[in-house]
């Protein structure tokens, strides 16, 4: 089985998100409708309950108009604390 | 449901995970074993029949000596031909 969570990258991309999301003024509906992704999805991404897979991530990124590597450089570093 | 797989993306970074890889001489299984991961679950990816969760993204460029988003940026990159 695939190594399944790394709880602190996965809390610190909760953060990143959450609040990249909330710099841009968009609800967690109006960015799961720009991402393409289902709405209860991007609650549970920013509490950290489910991860991001690479697609997700994209997804994520082009909806916050930021290129993907940002989230994870923000993530990595959030993580490094 | 999320978006699940975007294809683009997926063949891009089972080619960077690939090109990586063989750049320093590691066999699948090496590699595997350095990320902590399932030994076939490094040729899924290669293949494009998996894609990684952002834990199983940090533990690949662990195990590769790069930044996380050294591979998110190639990935980025090699998708946009």
């Amino acid at each position: 089985m695939p190594r399944a969570r790394d709880e602190t990258v996965i809390a610190a991309f909760a953060d990143v998100l959450a609040g990249l999301r909330r710099a841009r003024g968009l609800t967690q509906e109006a960015l799961a409708h720009e991402a393409g992704i289902d709405r209860t999805f991007v609650g549970l991404l920013e509490t950290g309950k489910r991860q991001p897979t690479l697609s997700v991530l994209f997804a994520l990124a082009g909806a916050l108009g930021v290129k993907p590597e940002k989230l994870v450089a923000d993530t990595r570093s959030r993580a490094a604390g």
